[in-house]
Protein backbone atom coordinates (compact mmCIF):
# COMPACT_ATOMS: atom_id res chain seq x y z
CA UNK A 1 0.00 0.00 0.00
CA UNK A 2 1.28 3.49 -1.01
CA UNK A 3 -0.05 6.87 -0.20
CA UNK A 4 1.76 10.44 -1.36
CA UNK A 5 0.61 13.94 -0.21
CA UNK A 6 2.67 16.66 -0.90
CA UNK A 7 3.01 19.84 1.73
CA UNK A 8 3.16 23.28 0.96
CA UNK A 9 5.79 25.04 2.83
CA UNK A 10 6.20 28.32 3.17
CA UNK A 11 9.48 30.17 4.18
CA UNK A 12 10.58 33.25 5.39
CA UNK A 13 13.93 32.87 4.00
CA UNK A 14 17.36 31.15 5.07
CA UNK A 15 16.62 28.70 7.71
CA UNK A 16 15.01 25.90 9.13
CA UNK A 17 11.46 24.24 9.10
CA UNK A 18 10.92 21.55 11.27
CA UNK A 19 8.38 19.48 9.07
CA UNK A 20 7.97 16.39 11.99
CA UNK A 21 4.86 17.06 12.74
CA UNK A 22 3.48 17.54 9.39
CA UNK A 23 5.31 13.88 8.56
CA UNK A 24 3.95 12.54 11.76
CA UNK A 25 0.61 13.01 10.94
CA UNK A 26 0.59 12.06 7.35
CA UNK A 27 1.90 8.73 8.53
CA UNK A 28 -0.90 8.33 11.22
CA UNK A 29 -3.31 9.63 8.63
CA UNK A 30 -1.86 6.55 6.64
CA UNK A 31 -2.47 3.94 9.24
CA UNK A 32 0.66 2.87 8.21
CA UNK A 33 1.80 0.57 11.53
CA UNK A 34 5.02 -0.55 9.79
CA UNK A 35 7.12 0.57 6.81
CA UNK A 36 9.11 3.20 5.08
CA UNK A 37 8.49 7.12 4.80
CA UNK A 38 10.47 9.29 1.75
CA UNK A 39 10.45 12.67 2.12
CA UNK A 40 11.52 14.10 -1.16
CA UNK A 41 12.24 18.39 -1.55
CA UNK A 42 11.46 19.25 -5.51
CA UNK A 43 13.77 22.13 -5.32
CA UNK A 44 17.99 22.91 -5.84
CA UNK A 45 18.14 25.21 -3.50
CA UNK A 46 16.39 23.86 -0.54
CA UNK A 47 16.76 20.96 0.78
CA UNK A 48 16.05 18.85 3.91
CA UNK A 49 18.32 17.05 6.76
CA UNK A 50 17.81 14.85 9.91
CA UNK A 51 19.32 17.35 12.92
CA UNK A 52 19.27 17.12 16.71
CA UNK A 53 15.48 18.94 17.81
CA UNK A 54 16.59 20.22 21.17
CA UNK A 55 18.74 22.84 21.01
CA UNK A 56 17.70 25.29 18.28
CA UNK A 57 21.53 26.43 19.02
CA UNK A 58 22.35 23.47 16.97
CA UNK A 59 20.82 24.52 14.07
CA UNK A 60 22.25 28.33 14.03
CA UNK A 61 25.62 26.92 14.25
CA UNK A 62 25.16 24.46 10.98
CA UNK A 63 23.95 27.92 9.38
CA UNK A 64 27.13 29.48 10.29
CA UNK A 65 29.45 26.56 9.50
CA UNK A 66 27.56 26.30 6.11
CA UNK A 67 27.67 30.19 5.63
CA UNK A 68 31.48 30.20 5.95
CA UNK A 69 32.18 26.80 4.12
CA UNK A 70 29.85 28.35 1.52
CA UNK A 71 30.05 31.77 1.47
CA UNK A 72 27.50 34.09 -0.72
CA UNK A 73 29.43 36.32 -3.50
CA UNK A 74 32.07 33.59 -3.57
CA UNK A 75 34.44 35.19 -6.91
CA UNK A 76 34.34 31.59 -7.66
CA UNK A 77 31.13 31.15 -9.28
CA UNK A 78 29.99 31.98 -12.53
CA UNK A 79 26.16 31.42 -12.39
CA UNK A 80 24.53 34.20 -9.98
CA UNK A 81 22.05 35.46 -12.20
CA UNK A 82 19.61 35.63 -9.12
CA UNK A 83 21.93 37.00 -6.66
CA UNK A 84 25.18 36.09 -4.17
CA UNK A 85 23.23 33.62 -2.27
CA UNK A 86 22.21 31.49 -5.80
CA UNK A 87 24.79 29.28 -6.24
CA UNK A 88 25.55 28.80 -2.52
CA UNK A 89 22.23 27.55 -2.33
CA UNK A 90 22.63 24.98 -5.11
CA UNK A 91 25.97 24.13 -3.45
CA UNK A 92 24.41 23.73 0.11
CA UNK A 93 21.65 21.44 -1.39
CA UNK A 94 24.24 19.13 -2.61
CA UNK A 95 25.84 19.05 0.41
CA UNK A 96 22.69 18.18 2.47
CA UNK A 97 19.91 16.10 1.28
CA UNK A 98 16.72 15.83 -1.23
CA UNK A 99 15.22 13.13 0.64
CA UNK A 100 15.19 11.05 3.42
CA UNK A 101 13.48 7.91 4.09
CA UNK A 102 13.02 6.51 6.93
CA UNK A 103 11.69 3.44 9.12
CA UNK A 104 7.67 3.39 10.07
CA UNK A 105 7.04 1.40 13.29
CA UNK A 106 4.59 0.92 15.29
CA UNK A 107 2.29 4.02 13.43
CA UNK A 108 4.99 6.35 13.43
CA UNK A 109 8.60 7.27 11.87
CA UNK A 110 11.58 5.48 14.25
CA UNK A 111 13.28 8.19 15.04
CA UNK A 112 15.72 8.83 17.28
CA UNK A 113 14.70 10.59 20.56
CA UNK A 114 16.40 13.71 19.63
CA UNK A 115 15.72 13.45 15.71
CA UNK A 116 14.07 15.95 13.75
CA UNK A 117 13.05 16.04 10.01
CA UNK A 118 13.72 19.70 8.87
CA UNK A 119 13.40 21.65 5.56
CA UNK A 120 16.70 23.82 4.99
CA UNK A 121 15.99 27.04 2.97
CA UNK A 122 19.02 28.24 1.32
CA UNK A 123 18.07 31.33 -0.31
CA UNK A 124 18.15 34.74 1.56
CA UNK A 125 14.15 35.28 0.68
CA UNK A 126 10.62 33.23 1.54
CA UNK A 127 9.89 31.31 -1.06
CA UNK A 128 7.20 28.47 -1.05
CA UNK A 129 8.32 24.53 -1.24
CA UNK A 130 6.77 21.48 -2.41
CA UNK A 131 7.69 18.22 -0.31
CA UNK A 132 6.56 15.17 -1.68
CA UNK A 133 5.70 12.24 1.23
CA UNK A 134 5.38 8.59 0.32
CA UNK A 135 4.25 6.13 2.55
CA UNK A 136 4.75 2.31 2.04
CA UNK A 137 3.29 -0.33 3.98
CA UNK A 138 2.63 -3.88 3.09
CA UNK B 1 5.11 -4.90 -7.44
CA UNK B 2 9.19 -4.19 -8.12
CA UNK B 3 11.07 -3.91 -11.71
CA UNK B 4 14.59 -3.49 -11.05
CA UNK B 5 16.89 -2.86 -14.14
CA UNK B 6 21.03 -1.26 -14.54
CA UNK B 7 22.45 0.84 -16.58
CA UNK B 8 25.75 1.33 -18.08
CA UNK B 9 26.72 4.72 -18.01
CA UNK B 10 29.93 5.16 -19.86
CA UNK B 11 31.56 8.70 -18.38
CA UNK B 12 34.19 10.72 -20.14
CA UNK B 13 36.20 11.45 -16.94
CA UNK B 14 35.58 13.97 -14.69
CA UNK B 15 32.17 15.74 -14.87
CA UNK B 16 28.05 14.80 -14.74
CA UNK B 17 26.17 12.74 -16.63
CA UNK B 18 22.52 13.72 -17.34
CA UNK B 19 21.09 10.61 -16.44
CA UNK B 20 17.05 11.19 -15.82
CA UNK B 21 16.00 10.53 -19.49
CA UNK B 22 17.45 7.05 -18.88
CA UNK B 23 15.65 6.64 -15.91
CA UNK B 24 12.10 8.08 -16.86
CA UNK B 25 12.33 5.50 -19.99
CA UNK B 26 12.43 2.77 -17.25
CA UNK B 27 10.08 3.70 -15.11
CA UNK B 28 7.67 4.31 -17.99
CA UNK B 29 7.99 0.61 -18.94
CA UNK B 30 7.60 -0.41 -15.62
CA UNK B 31 3.80 1.03 -15.85
CA UNK B 32 4.06 2.04 -12.38
CA UNK B 33 1.82 5.17 -11.57
CA UNK B 34 2.46 5.87 -8.16
CA UNK B 35 5.36 4.91 -5.98
CA UNK B 36 9.37 5.12 -5.69
CA UNK B 37 12.13 5.08 -7.66
CA UNK B 38 15.55 4.07 -6.06
CA UNK B 39 18.94 5.03 -7.85
CA UNK B 40 22.08 3.38 -6.67
CA UNK B 41 25.71 4.12 -8.33
CA UNK B 42 27.79 0.71 -6.68
CA UNK B 43 30.76 2.65 -6.84
CA UNK B 44 32.79 4.47 -4.83
CA UNK B 45 34.77 7.37 -6.64
CA UNK B 46 31.50 8.67 -8.57
CA UNK B 47 28.38 9.73 -7.29
CA UNK B 48 24.96 10.65 -7.77
CA UNK B 49 23.42 14.29 -7.35
CA UNK B 50 19.85 15.88 -7.71
CA UNK B 51 20.81 19.38 -9.35
CA UNK B 52 19.80 22.04 -11.15
CA UNK B 53 18.82 21.02 -14.86
CA UNK B 54 18.46 23.87 -16.66
CA UNK B 55 22.31 26.56 -16.92
CA UNK B 56 25.01 24.25 -17.16
CA UNK B 57 27.19 26.55 -15.49
CA UNK B 58 25.82 25.49 -12.37
CA UNK B 59 27.47 22.07 -12.53
CA UNK B 60 30.57 23.68 -13.78
CA UNK B 61 30.67 26.01 -10.20
CA UNK B 62 30.03 23.00 -8.48
CA UNK B 63 32.79 21.37 -9.86
CA UNK B 64 34.97 24.22 -9.18
CA UNK B 65 33.87 23.97 -5.66
CA UNK B 66 34.69 20.55 -4.84
CA UNK B 67 37.97 20.55 -6.64
CA UNK B 68 38.68 23.92 -4.26
CA UNK B 69 37.21 22.08 -1.03
CA UNK B 70 38.66 18.77 -2.09
CA UNK B 71 42.16 19.14 -3.83
CA UNK B 72 43.28 16.52 -6.18
CA UNK B 73 46.91 15.90 -5.05
CA UNK B 74 46.58 17.13 -1.02
CA UNK B 75 49.26 16.35 0.65
CA UNK B 76 46.58 15.03 3.59
CA UNK B 77 46.30 11.92 2.09
CA UNK B 78 48.14 8.84 2.45
CA UNK B 79 45.71 6.33 -0.15
CA UNK B 80 47.36 7.73 -3.50
CA UNK B 81 47.89 4.58 -4.85
CA UNK B 82 45.94 5.16 -8.04
CA UNK B 83 46.96 8.69 -8.28
CA UNK B 84 46.32 12.08 -6.92
CA UNK B 85 42.50 12.00 -8.24
CA UNK B 86 41.94 8.89 -6.49
CA UNK B 87 41.36 9.96 -2.57
CA UNK B 88 39.74 12.85 -3.18
CA UNK B 89 37.38 11.19 -6.05
CA UNK B 90 36.27 8.96 -2.24
CA UNK B 91 35.74 12.40 -0.45
CA UNK B 92 33.66 13.77 -3.60
CA UNK B 93 31.49 10.71 -3.22
CA UNK B 94 31.31 10.59 0.64
CA UNK B 95 29.87 14.13 0.84
CA UNK B 96 27.27 13.55 -2.18
CA UNK B 97 25.08 10.63 -2.71
CA UNK B 98 25.77 7.07 -3.65
CA UNK B 99 21.68 6.61 -3.96
CA UNK B 100 18.79 9.05 -4.48
CA UNK B 101 14.55 7.54 -4.02
CA UNK B 102 12.14 9.93 -5.91
CA UNK B 103 8.81 9.55 -5.71
CA UNK B 104 7.11 8.33 -8.55
CA UNK B 105 3.10 10.38 -9.60
CA UNK B 106 1.39 9.68 -12.60
CA UNK B 107 3.75 7.44 -14.03
CA UNK B 108 6.97 9.66 -13.92
CA UNK B 109 9.30 10.90 -11.32
CA UNK B 110 7.91 13.55 -9.28
CA UNK B 111 10.86 15.65 -9.75
CA UNK B 112 10.60 19.77 -9.52
CA UNK B 113 10.23 21.55 -12.87
CA UNK B 114 14.59 22.34 -12.46
CA UNK B 115 15.89 19.40 -11.01
CA UNK B 116 17.72 16.53 -12.63
CA UNK B 117 19.35 13.44 -11.35
CA UNK B 118 22.91 13.51 -12.75
CA UNK B 119 25.75 10.58 -12.29
CA UNK B 120 29.25 12.71 -11.01
CA UNK B 121 31.96 10.86 -12.13
CA UNK B 122 35.01 12.32 -9.90
CA UNK B 123 37.71 10.28 -11.42
CA UNK B 124 40.17 12.55 -13.99
CA UNK B 125 40.06 9.36 -16.58
CA UNK B 126 36.97 7.86 -17.95
CA UNK B 127 35.21 5.04 -16.49
CA UNK B 128 32.31 2.37 -16.88
CA UNK B 129 29.76 2.98 -14.14
CA UNK B 130 26.99 0.61 -13.08
CA UNK B 131 23.43 2.50 -11.89
CA UNK B 132 20.53 0.02 -10.71
CA UNK B 133 17.19 1.37 -10.69
CA UNK B 134 14.40 0.10 -8.67
CA UNK B 135 11.07 0.63 -8.83
CA UNK B 136 8.31 0.17 -6.38
CA UNK B 137 4.80 0.39 -7.13
CA UNK B 138 1.30 -1.29 -5.47
CA UNK C 1 6.14 -8.01 2.50
CA UNK C 2 8.20 -5.76 5.31
CA UNK C 3 10.81 -7.06 7.86
CA UNK C 4 12.26 -4.58 9.97
CA UNK C 5 14.64 -5.03 12.79
CA UNK C 6 17.48 -3.09 14.58
CA UNK C 7 21.14 -3.65 15.01
CA UNK C 8 22.18 -2.48 18.41
CA UNK C 9 26.29 -1.24 17.73
CA UNK C 10 28.68 -0.35 20.16
CA UNK C 11 31.85 2.20 18.63
CA UNK C 12 34.87 2.94 20.26
CA UNK C 13 34.26 6.18 20.02
CA UNK C 14 35.33 8.12 16.90
CA UNK C 15 35.46 6.12 13.96
CA UNK C 16 34.12 3.31 11.59
CA UNK C 17 32.45 0.30 11.93
CA UNK C 18 31.16 -2.18 9.05
CA UNK C 19 27.44 -2.97 9.23
CA UNK C 20 27.83 -5.39 5.88
CA UNK C 21 28.31 -8.47 7.24
CA UNK C 22 24.84 -7.87 9.60
CA UNK C 23 22.87 -6.30 7.05
CA UNK C 24 23.46 -8.76 4.65
CA UNK C 25 22.70 -11.79 7.32
CA UNK C 26 19.55 -9.53 8.47
CA UNK C 27 18.32 -9.84 4.38
CA UNK C 28 18.93 -13.69 3.61
CA UNK C 29 17.22 -14.22 7.28
CA UNK C 30 14.44 -12.54 5.47
CA UNK C 31 14.46 -14.60 2.49
CA UNK C 32 14.12 -11.33 0.21
CA UNK C 33 15.34 -12.18 -3.52
CA UNK C 34 14.59 -8.47 -5.10
CA UNK C 35 13.88 -5.60 -3.38
CA UNK C 36 15.43 -2.53 -1.17
CA UNK C 37 16.97 -2.78 2.00
CA UNK C 38 16.53 0.82 3.97
CA UNK C 39 19.67 1.26 6.85
CA UNK C 40 18.49 4.38 9.23
CA UNK C 41 20.44 5.43 11.85
CA UNK C 42 18.47 6.86 15.07
CA UNK C 43 21.28 9.24 16.46
CA UNK C 44 22.30 13.06 14.98
CA UNK C 45 26.38 12.57 16.14
CA UNK C 46 27.06 9.49 13.96
CA UNK C 47 25.93 8.82 10.94
CA UNK C 48 26.46 6.11 7.62
CA UNK C 49 28.33 6.26 4.58
CA UNK C 50 28.67 3.55 1.85
CA UNK C 51 32.63 3.35 1.02
CA UNK C 52 35.93 1.46 -0.07
CA UNK C 53 35.76 -1.58 1.33
CA UNK C 54 39.52 -2.91 0.93
CA UNK C 55 42.40 -0.46 2.13
CA UNK C 56 41.79 1.08 5.87
CA UNK C 57 43.75 3.84 4.76
CA UNK C 58 41.08 5.18 3.10
CA UNK C 59 38.64 5.28 6.01
CA UNK C 60 41.85 7.08 8.02
CA UNK C 61 41.96 9.95 5.10
CA UNK C 62 38.14 10.15 5.68
CA UNK C 63 38.28 10.98 9.03
CA UNK C 64 41.77 12.99 8.34
CA UNK C 65 39.83 15.28 6.08
CA UNK C 66 36.94 15.64 8.11
CA UNK C 67 39.33 16.26 11.08
CA UNK C 68 40.05 18.99 9.20
CA UNK C 69 36.99 20.36 7.43
CA UNK C 70 35.15 20.97 11.08
CA UNK C 71 37.96 20.79 13.57
CA UNK C 72 37.36 19.94 17.02
CA UNK C 73 36.53 23.15 19.66
CA UNK C 74 36.26 25.48 16.49
CA UNK C 75 35.31 28.52 18.20
CA UNK C 76 32.83 29.12 15.00
CA UNK C 77 30.24 26.83 17.59
CA UNK C 78 28.17 27.99 20.47
CA UNK C 79 26.52 24.55 21.11
CA UNK C 80 29.71 22.93 23.06
CA UNK C 81 27.59 21.31 25.81
CA UNK C 82 29.27 18.05 25.75
CA UNK C 83 32.64 19.16 24.59
CA UNK C 84 34.62 20.14 21.61
CA UNK C 85 33.53 17.47 19.75
CA UNK C 86 29.85 17.78 20.18
CA UNK C 87 29.33 20.27 17.32
CA UNK C 88 31.58 18.72 15.24
CA UNK C 89 30.03 15.75 15.41
CA UNK C 90 26.28 17.43 14.32
CA UNK C 91 28.01 19.22 11.52
CA UNK C 92 29.33 15.52 10.36
CA UNK C 93 26.80 14.14 10.19
CA UNK C 94 24.71 16.60 7.93
CA UNK C 95 27.35 16.29 5.57
CA UNK C 96 27.17 12.34 5.51
CA UNK C 97 24.02 10.62 5.80
CA UNK C 98 21.59 9.30 8.64
CA UNK C 99 20.26 6.87 5.98
CA UNK C 100 21.02 4.41 2.48
CA UNK C 101 18.85 2.25 0.92
CA UNK C 102 20.31 -0.10 -1.77
CA UNK C 103 19.09 -2.33 -3.77
CA UNK C 104 18.40 -6.37 -2.53
CA UNK C 105 18.75 -9.01 -6.09
CA UNK C 106 19.55 -12.51 -6.22
CA UNK C 107 18.99 -12.44 -2.32
CA UNK C 108 21.74 -10.03 -0.90
CA UNK C 109 22.90 -6.47 -1.27
CA UNK C 110 23.59 -5.44 -4.74
CA UNK C 111 26.40 -3.64 -3.71
CA UNK C 112 29.59 -2.94 -5.75
CA UNK C 113 32.57 -5.25 -5.51
CA UNK C 114 34.55 -2.18 -3.45
CA UNK C 115 31.25 -1.02 -1.51
CA UNK C 116 30.60 -1.55 2.80
CA UNK C 117 28.24 0.20 4.66
CA UNK C 118 29.82 1.52 7.18
CA UNK C 119 28.83 3.18 10.79
CA UNK C 120 30.85 6.06 11.06
CA UNK C 121 30.97 7.33 15.16
CA UNK C 122 31.44 11.31 15.49
CA UNK C 123 31.62 11.30 19.23
CA UNK C 124 34.94 11.05 20.74
CA UNK C 125 34.06 8.59 23.49
CA UNK C 126 32.53 5.00 22.95
CA UNK C 127 28.65 4.84 22.20
CA UNK C 128 25.99 2.38 21.84
CA UNK C 129 23.69 2.94 18.83
CA UNK C 130 20.64 1.74 17.27
CA UNK C 131 21.11 1.15 13.19
CA UNK C 132 16.86 -0.32 11.79
CA UNK C 133 17.20 -2.10 9.06
CA UNK C 134 14.09 -2.46 6.62
CA UNK C 135 14.01 -4.78 4.02
CA UNK C 136 11.36 -4.28 0.87
CA UNK C 137 10.22 -7.10 -1.39
CA UNK C 138 7.25 -8.43 -3.43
Amino acid sequence: MIVQEDLRVQTRGRGTVNLTPQIEALVAASGAQQGLCNVFIAHTSASLMICENADPQVRTDLEAFMRRLVPDGDPLFVHVTEGPDDMPAHVRSILTQHEVTVPIRDGCCALGAWQGIYLWEHRLQAQRRRVTVTVYTD
